[in-house]
């Protein structure tokens, strides 16, 4: 679980009310239709924006985004080139037995497919296609958080408007006129802090975590395709070291490389 | 039919009338002339963006996007492998008979090409740029929802200004200001609902089912062209496949592949 | 003539007049300086941002844009079809006498270089950099009537800040302040006008049209390549009608292809 | 020396003078703080963005793209036409007492490196090298003039903000609010006039130039290279002219193609 | 260290300084929960859209950027020219000996590789990914830049909407409505003096340091893959110096090439 976005919203909240409970009772700040227009009215119109089976999915992705761990490359690394010996010095058969050992489902399908002989162009294609659904599912639920995050504000405005339409054609007691306002700007104040403590920090975390696991999937596409072709384990691990970052790669590696 | 959009469209409206009715009575936000303004002023800019012959399709490709029933891949896919046996078991002018019942009219005419016997070059570039029109289409059909989009807040913020400046050089009766400001104000209200709630998500999923429709069509194509060359149907069904994400291919396929 | 941009434009117009009267008199809406500063500084900077030769050729461009008729491109197809036949039949040098009835410069220079015996190379070249100069030439038109979009409403903001600092340091008669505001509001008012019913409008036309003379323009250089070739004209018919959409292809072509 | 830029600034600026003399008296207008919150403030901004080296370069640039005399890409082409002529009845060394009169000094070290007998290609990447250089110096520059154009309007609103919060916490004489508020306002004023009558332009001017240079400089480049390699003068000369609309090019020319 | 950016950072910071001190007392504009909101806000909301680990880097990757002092690319170039002698003359491993007088990290890392005999091809992946990665951590570092630039101004506009909201509900003493109003504005002015004396500028500055390590590091690269393949010193320098602008090339050296 990657804690930076629980905490950025979490602390971000609470800075928020403390702001409020600093300059006023919280009282003044909530207002159930100003809610239901603002969070009601940005997911209607992404609702409308997307196909339901896709809008349905949304949090599911969000969960995934916050608490999904983040990956290892390096321990993914170790694990491929295991493999890699296992397979040199007893046969890609022996692999069978660690398949339900190996955590990850897309490197258990590629090995598996590897087990099964399938052809080796098949396999890079089904990988593939598989990573690029992925990345397209992450699309589409960033496409989807970018959403809320435009229409929060604009129907916080719409909101405001609705509210100063309604004092003004209403002036008769000019002691209102205060409240009044004060309760229309509480649905811009909504609309921008769902867009700017939520939605539009979830969609740039989405995207980070989308190219996170594409490297993953590509280093395991790379390693299911080398371990088939029965390559040196040692080449197999050097090749995979420079998806790493030097900083993170262990110092023996690189010298040998 | 895809339920979302009318389900966004429908619930957006409500929400807002709803908030509308709490704030006070429905009278205040109704304004002819806003009305007027906002929707005319939209369509006029947009209708002098694009030659008349497109703006008038516009409602047409509009109620497809929102009725046409999605397209249902792996079916598509089955109906195809399905052609592909016929046509390797009883030869390519078997299928002449069965055209009628295919219902895509882009499948039809992909096949009824191919019974043709016409050049397979020359099938491959008559779907292509039937499918390059088709998209072409859908981007003119979105770069409209999406000019309606920008220009209904434009006019909005127009209206208001108009109706501000006739408030602003007349007020010798400081009770009327209120009234006046309000009514000014509507406009740019009229012109936010209106890109939010409607032109602005109907752009987005035009945009969509566009490209849902470019992966139906380009499957068709595959099809058309590998019933055309005699392949086996398990050949054309485990490339065809690769276009499905993972979760919808049939257990059974995947093994196979 | 392509009378969507005029109705647009008229219709846009008298839709803001009709509700400048509901809402007051006309009067209050005309102020000479506000027109100055609103057009003039949007001309300035336009002028500033271009160089003069390619400036004074706006109008020009606007003009053609506006009043130019579409290509029809079936009947261009139909006519390149024809000199083909005629070029197969009586030799390339018959096409000499047909030069006058062309009609499109552009076709004419393509037939008198390929009647003059100019060498292919140097003729595609030729024909496809007066292409691009084309295609360059609307691009900057479109750039300076963006440009005009963007200042116009810039400048407007520019008119009221200077209204209302006149109106603000010289408060001493509380019953001005309406009209200052007012006069001081029509500046945004005619930058927002000038935008969204002249500039963007147009920009947006001038874009599609391009692509239309790209097409047309396309089509010719292909014909006249085909025709010098020798190519049976039928082979250059069913080539040419590709680039049309289907919905426009004359039934018996298609089949024919 | 290109008039165009001139006339835009000045012109706009007196238009802009006039609209404020016509509303008021001049002195409302001139606040030195707020001219220095602006202008300072952009140009902080601005330098904090860029090296020191690059930023004390940007005078320079701007003087350049004002009083730069546009290229004339004829007279260039007929001199390059000229030296083709020269190389080839007498020889290339016989280039080497030109090369004074030639102005341009891109194309001097051209021809004094041909001349030099060095290897073609090292010409060839030393001369498009210097190329890029230029273009990625005018690119910076214009990255600047954008960057004063971002910079400006917002220290305006800075300036305006910091201008009503002083007038806002020290409100006791009501007849200094109308002034204190039109104080305030300059600062917007200054930032919106600066940005769209002077950095803006300039900037959209510089990328112009930029392009003119870059088309001059390729023509160039690819005339040195043809007089090396010993190219008949007129293969040259139809060559180059490809480069020029074809209006530019003169009636004769255009048949001996 | 670039002057550049901590003149503009001093000099922005005190003219804002100056321009409140001008218009009234410090006092007014020091608000401790306004900084709350719109630093803590801003900085929870690139929290959140960033991985923990990353965000933590943000402050090393700023300092690197005003500090670092800037490539002299002139005196690299020489550098490697040098080695390259060396190398030729008494062979490769005569620069072990050399290696720790060399300053740069990443050009001991490529001849500490070269001297260690490591495949060519395997030392141009490493050091090109070392590249890649370090760009990438650039690039990371200026979108966490421009997202704090961001989400300033929009926290600002919160804590501005937090103000009126708590100033309306309680109107009771007309006279402690500018004051409140004065408070409200605080957080956008601190949100506008953020982004555009800091975040802005640091980003475009951090982008700007970028490419120019790209560049130095490209000319490292080549620089050690001639070395090991043995090149002629001259040829080396000749490469390497059309890296340079031609006014930063020493004088003989360009005659020389």
């Amino acid at each position: 679980m990657d804690i930076a976005t629980l905490i950025g919203l979490i602390v971000g909240s609470l800075l928020v009310l403390g702001a409020i409970l600093l300059g006023g009772d919280l009282g003044a700040y909530i207002n159930a239709p100003s809610v239901m227009i603002v969070i009601g009215g940005a997911t209607c119109a992404t609702l409308a924006s997307y196909p339901l089976a896709r809008f349905l999915k949304l949090p599911t992705i969000v969960k995934k985004t916050i608490f999904a761990k983040p990956v290892e490359t390096l321990a993914l690394i170790r694990q491929i080139v295991e493999l890699a010996e296992v397979a040199r010095r007893d046969g890609i058969l022996a692999l069978e037995g660690m398949v339900e050992d190996m955590g990850d489902t897309f490197l258990i399908g590629g090995i598996q497919m590897a087990v099964d002989g399938t052809d080796p162009e098949i396999i890079q294609v089904i990988m593939e296609t598989e990573l690029e659904n992925v990345l397209e599912r992450h699309e589409a639920g960033k496409g989807m958080l970018d959403a809320l995050g435009r229409y929060a504000p604009a129907f916080g405005m719409i909101g405001t408007l609705i509210g100063l339409v309604a004092m003004l054609s209403n002036m008769d007691d000019p002691s209102k006129i205060g409240a009044g306002m004060a309760a229309a700007l509480l649905t811009t104040l909504y609309g921008a802090l769902l867009a700017n403590i939520m939605f539009l920090p979830m969609a740039d975390k989405l995207a980070l975590r989308s190219s996170e696991e594409a490297l993953s999937r590509t280093i395991i596409i790379q390693g299911v395709m080398a371990i088939q072709s029965g390559d040196n384990p040692r080449a197999v691990e050097s090749k995979l070291m420079t998806f790493l970052p030097p900083g993170q790669r262990p110092a023996g590696e690189e010298e040998a490389a």
